[in-house]
């Protein structure tokens, strides 16, 4: 790899950092970025909301599929999406960085840029990060957020006679990746869906300030996602299939492939969708829509009162 | 991969996720600890020091060298000293995890106990983290630190007339490497120091007490550290070789394997001892020595006053 094949290995480390930092503009919240052994962010509530996921080539992107900017877009935004899913409003985020060193130079800016693009719409910077070198692409994000004073909103709080809601779309990625299995790369909206989610991040904060009782980031399928609410609060929840509006693309795309598309919304992961629980008589906040019930405990996860016959997540183990 | 063969896939992702978090003793710094969609962490300064790094297996650790465990407390220690070196106090860490689905799960919970171990050394707890398939073992640890209400030392406030100290070990890890290289074992401590840094977390908040002016952790090799400082703050600085304390283990190892150890002590990486500068005059805190001087700008990083021949540092792109 010579110095100017355009690899990352030709780049260098450094010069590779300084291509993706250089030029950035930081929000407030970056109280000192890139380029020192650490980096300092605000966090005025006292408490700092903090989590961490992986993403891996070939296991949840594929470059043949998404385009490098919408890979870096959905690292960000599926860390993003679960400070939000804590209620508080996203600070920063830091990025774990490892490519073949043959990778080209461009792939990487492009990510950079993808992240960059989607910490801006969550109003955050990418305020530090480290480059290596493996066998495939693996990107790993930490995302911070600020409490701003109110409780987190857990998993373990929801309480019989609640209101079931969510904010933000279902079935839309599940449906993507089906249409992207068949080789084919229409409808875009269904398959930008999977190649990047757009979670509601404000969604997160106002269902705070609303009174939600419990809440969760929807990233391995709704009813899933609801059973570790079910499990954390010990109650059971019930998704009424009247409340559960399925778009007329999701419809077309469901014909067209021979699929159901209810399954799509019950069972499909990746959307990032916010699912939430809220006091019983009062308004939910814009954006958030009634789509079931708390029931009794011991009921577990129930579609209009009854057991799911498509139910399951995503084990990232098993082999699909 | 049937559910009984001990691999990572046979456990499961969530069951694996229990077993490497039950039972674990948070500290008082993690409000809310993993299971939930974030972590909630404590950040009492109303600012929270933020870094990364990610370790790949082949690149940064070899399980034939290292066991697993070591290769956990690596980890997370290269983390907690970065935090150290911005002058602030540890509080957590965050652990995004990538392995191939037939990774004994045995291999997985000892490098998470390495982890524990490691964090309990640094007075922290692991707060939150990731489990998923990759080709190979990647771990990428997030910590967090608090300032205590001092101001970050970075590493742009060198003056000339400043002291230049370290705190913690030199050259070790380079001389384990040398032997681990020759296909030898021992001498145990170099070759431990290789496999895991012990890095002097408390005393980076003492040297800010102290007054430091800059300080970074030396994870790529003291001259090549120094001069990320000596960039940083515009200076130069110059190591005097008649306060470098090259111990008797080093010279052992040097003359056994016709290597020069002031090499080693010069331009040996993952040690993650501490280099900072101080005010002149000033006592310097305990464990701290005096390794040098900052010079004039212009002058970059010497030895005894002249360029050094072994120069370089650690770019991971280079294939070594």
């Amino acid at each position: 790899m010579s110095p100017d094949d355009g690899s990352v290995a030709g780049t260098g480390e450094f010069a590779l950092i300084q291509a993706v930092t250089n030029g950035r503009r930081q929000p407030a919240t970056t109280l000192l970025g890139p380029g020192d052994d650490a980096a300092v962010v605000a966090a005025p509530d006292g408490r700092v909301v903090a989590t961490t996921d992986v993403l891996v080539q070939g296991v949840h992107f594929r470059l043949d599929w998404s385009s490098p900017e919408q890979v870096g877009r959905k690292a960000v935004a599926v860390n993003l999406s679960d400070v939000a899913a804590m209620g508080a409003k996203p600070t920063t985020v830091l990025v774990g960085f490892a490519c073949p060193p043959d990778t080209p130079a461009q792939v990487v800016t492009e990510i950079m840029n993808g992240m960059w693009a989607e910490a801006t719409r969550g109003g955050v910077g990418v305020s530090g990060g480290d480059m290596v070198s493996a066998d495939q692409i693996v990107i790993s994000v930490t995302a911070l957020g600020d409490l701003e004073d109110r409780e987190p909103v857990t998993r373990s709080g929801a309480r019989p006679g609640d209101v079931l809601a969510v904010c933000g779309r279902l079935g839309w990625a599940a449906a993507g990746l089906a249409v992207l299995r068949r080789g084919f790369r229409s409808p875009v909206g269904v398959v930008n869906a999977q190649r990047c989610p757009e979670p509601p991040y404000p969604a997160g904060p106002q269902a705070a300030l609303a009174g939600a009782t419990s809440m969760i980031d929807i990233s391995d399928g709704l009813l899933a996602d609801l059973g570790h609410i079910a499990a954390a609060s010990d109650v059971g929840l019930d998704v009424h299939t009247t409340d559960l509006e399925i778009s007329t693309r999701l419809q077309e795309v469901g014909t067209a492939l021979g699929a159901d598309p209810l399954r799509w919304v019950l069972t499909g992961g990746e959307d990032h969708a916010l699912a939430a629980t809220f006091p019983p008589f009062d308004e939910l906040p814009e954006g958030w829509r009634r789509i079931g019930a708390v029931t009794m405990p011991g009921s577990g996860v129930t579609v209009d009162g009854k057991e799911y016959g498509h139910e399951g997540g995503w084990e990232h183990w098993q082999q699909h």
